[in-house]
């Protein structure tokens, strides 16, 4: 790659498309994590597919590594810029070209920011059901390559549960379509699921036809509770869902960050909790759910339970959770982990984190999507710091570890990126691995597309 | 191949597993199509992740293809013998390794049958939800290799969605695990979605960690219908799902299906009837929701609704639908087909399949799976030929080029198989086709794996 190529490209792009000024590139380097970018020559800010086309093609050609970017909201380094490529930012491709309330689909392009889409699809008494707590931030493109879960997917799934094809430029330019517009469809291999979660290695995601559903009819009803032990709080998530009581939202805050947001908030904490749980139902008989699921937790033994009669209510109890991240930012730069493991674990899997806390010295703060054993520990540390310092990764080093020994993985919905790279073969048999290469090499024999990400 | 090479595979494995007398091995060289199998030189019997390990190993030296079974019920020919290979059957293989009630998951071998899995599921208030209409002679690996649907995947999805990791020996012997135990994980590429559905041409699953539901607590609720045009009774389809009842159940059967059944079984058919919907819902407030739909029913022109509201009522009403495909074979042999399309347009599916019905002068029986627009038209011809006749082909041809014209699929749940391969370049694009056979050239690139068949 030459400056003189990248003039090529800027030949073949609308004027002004193809940005070389650092100040701009820069901001287009990382993610929200601590990855060290590559300098990039220079960013395309993408319009269309046919923009998209021309700029793989030409970077075919040249042999040059494309990154392709959402938002930059990613938490593992999928959008860490390359030495020596370019960045493609799709965010700009935001048009939902369809939407269709009688087949419950619509068709949109990757710039769409996923709580636009929900919106849209609202105002036809549907919604777009996966919700990253970034989604107000994120892009859809992005969510589908890292095949991005939230706070919903307890009960809808995460981003692969809603789509049902795919719109991808390859690596050499040529246009892919996957999938269907129908629900079912059996025809050929699933090239659609194979680009969820690619994170950008196989190709670039120029458009989406994802499944919406039916709206709730009633605001969710809300329930919150403490509980004195880690284990009581991992017996009552495990008490709702055999009760079949279908939350649509099953959170779990640790003792840490509990303290965390009381020291800042002041919530009138019991020092005695070791946990906290919110759940929410969204089903037409929402509340009558919220209060059974009061009653199991009081059964097993949480110290307060509420249950919110009210919207107003909900929100209130549902606050304390939008108050966690921040509540740890304010303590230093936050490292921000994912592991998820098979919920009958979430007990161990807590307290390894603990231990892990206590034993490095580092201040983690868990807050787990419970009920799919998804758990975000956070690790926390000086700010200004340039990347997370040795303590830190051993830390986290020891937490992977003890999420696959409890028969867990590395990563539940934030993806490999660069960050999690070095943890791979430990959860990744060489086979598995050698058949992931290979696939890679079919979509991308040249190498061009993300490379040293994810896989 | 050679006798010389099979007696070698004969004396790798137990005595007796590997059979060749002709009667046997005929008795597996057909599923439930018409395909016209090659003569396979002998059947394995696995019984054991090991044999199948032998097994491939051993056709991978000899270049000798392999056919994957589990129990022959397939209707694409899938399973269909090919000359001078052998049938690899895994119907022994039936263990239900585990089942965790409280992590909702069950592992369990190729073959056991698909019913047998729920029974057990049902033992601890779970439940296996994908159910195709043959899930008490079906097998697991059948219906994950062809990704199989069934009547309550308009609420719980298709196989792949209750799929969360496998056991595949590959063509060369090696053993291959994808996927996890947990319900979310993004490390890698979504090696378990790509051989869900992919008709054992990718390798052979000889274990399948699944996941389980909460079994409804209530038996179903169910309605029935009956319309005098198409057209109400798809308005009917769409005012259900768009109200959010929510049917675990929600089935089609046309006109000609209708007078099959009157015909033989006397149900006191109303002539003027285009149409019969059945739903049902299983939900704790599933009464309820039978008379939310029964009422939208009304709305949308039904000439008669019933609501069942004791168990033996559901049963009956529900009776229809499974007189339909015994309804049919009385009247010839039948050639099933499963074409699928967005759920807006089935009226005008139904109306296509109708049209050629007459313009090829075939009976033409149509059931569909209505909430998730699959269609089964099923194909009657004289009974005693070994194949369709060509007519009934043509006829048959119409139909998909019309499901494809109308956005749809040739293929909803049934897989492409041996049957579909002549239509698969109308729906399959030649990028499309061109990365199939690049991912099958990566787990299979000696070709030994069901050549012939899926892609
Ligand atoms: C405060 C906060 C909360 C978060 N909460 C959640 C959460 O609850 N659940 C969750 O899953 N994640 C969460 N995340 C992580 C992040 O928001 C998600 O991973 C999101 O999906 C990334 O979207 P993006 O548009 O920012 O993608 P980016 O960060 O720009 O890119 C992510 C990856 O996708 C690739 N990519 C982007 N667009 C395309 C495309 N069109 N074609 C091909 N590849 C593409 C990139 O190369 C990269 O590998 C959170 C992040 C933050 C900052
Ligand atoms: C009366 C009737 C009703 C039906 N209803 C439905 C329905 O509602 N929905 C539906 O989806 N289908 C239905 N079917 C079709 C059929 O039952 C399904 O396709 C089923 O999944 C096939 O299972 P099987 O064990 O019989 O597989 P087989 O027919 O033996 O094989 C099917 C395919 O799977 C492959 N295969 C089998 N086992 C393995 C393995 N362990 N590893 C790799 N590949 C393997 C075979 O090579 C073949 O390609 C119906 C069939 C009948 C006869």
């Amino acid at each position: 790659m030459t400056a003189t190529s990248l003039d090529a490209l800027q030949r073949l792009l609308p004027e002004g498309m193809v940005v070389t000024d650092p100040d701009v590139t820069d901001s287009y380097a990382r993610d929200r994590t601590f990855c060290a970018p590559g300098t990039a020559l220079g960013v395309v800010l993408a319009r269309s597919r046919e923009d998209v086309v021309t700029t793989l093609r030409w970077a075919s050609e040249h042999r040059v590594p494309v990154v392709p970017r959402g938002a930059g909201t990613g938490l593992a380094g999928g959008a860490t810029a390359v030495e020596g490529g370019v960045v493609l930012s799709l965010h700009k491709m935001t048009a939902i070209r369809e939407l269709s309330p009688a087949d419950e689909i619509a068709v949109v392009e990757p710039g769409v920011i996923t709580a636009d889409l929900d919106r849209a699809a609202r105002e036809h008494g549907l919604m777009y059901a996966p919700d990253p707590s970034s989604y107000e931030i994120s892009t859809i493109g992005g969510n589908l390559a890292t095949n991005a879960g939230g706070l919903r997917c307890v009960k809808y799934g995460v981003t692969r549960d809603s789509t049902l094809g795919l719109e991808v430029v390859l690596a050499d330019g040529r246009v892919l379509e996957t999938g269907r517009r129908t629900v079912k469809g059996v025809t050929g291999y699933d090239l659609t699921g194979l680009f969820v979660g690619s994170e950008g290695t196989l190709g670039v995601i120029t458009a989406a036809t994802v499944r919406l559903r039916r709206a709730p009819l009633v605001p969710p009803a809300t329930v919150a509770a403490e509980f004195p032990t880690l284990v009581s709080a991992a017996e009552a998530v495990a008490a709702v869902i055999a009760a079949g009581c279908q939350p649509s939202l099953l959170e779990l805050l640790d003792r840490a960050t509990l303290k965390a947001i009381d020291d800042w908030r002041n919530i009138g904490l019991d020092p005695d909790t070791a946990a906290m749980l919110i759940a929410q139902s969204d089903a037409s008989d929402g509340q009558a759910a919220a209060e059974r699921m009061a009653a199991l937790f009081e059964e097993k033994g949480a110290s307060f339970v509420a249950v919110s009669s009210t919207p107003e209510e909900a929100e209130e109890l549902i606050g304390v959770r939008r108050l966690a991240y921040q509540a740890k930012e304010r303590l230093g730069a936050c490292l921000v982990e994912d592991v998820c493991v098979p919920r009958s674990r979430l007990p161990e899997m807590i307290a390894a984190v603990e231990a892990t806390a206590a034993r490095h010295e580092v201040p983690i703060f868990t807050v787990a999507h419970a009920g799919d054993g998804n758990l975000h520990p956070v690790f926390v540390f000086e700010h200004g710091l340039a990347e997370p310092p040795p303590h830190v990764w051993a830390a986290a080093d020891e937490v992977f570890r003890a999420a696959l020994d409890l028969g867990g993985t590395l990563t539940g919905e934030h993806g490999v990126g660069l960050l999690k790279r070095r943890w791979l073969d430990l959860e990744t048999s060489p086979v598995a691995r050698e058949l992931q290469h290979g696939i890679k090499q079919v979509f991308d024999p040249l190498g061009i597309m993300n490379p040293g990400k994810a896989i």
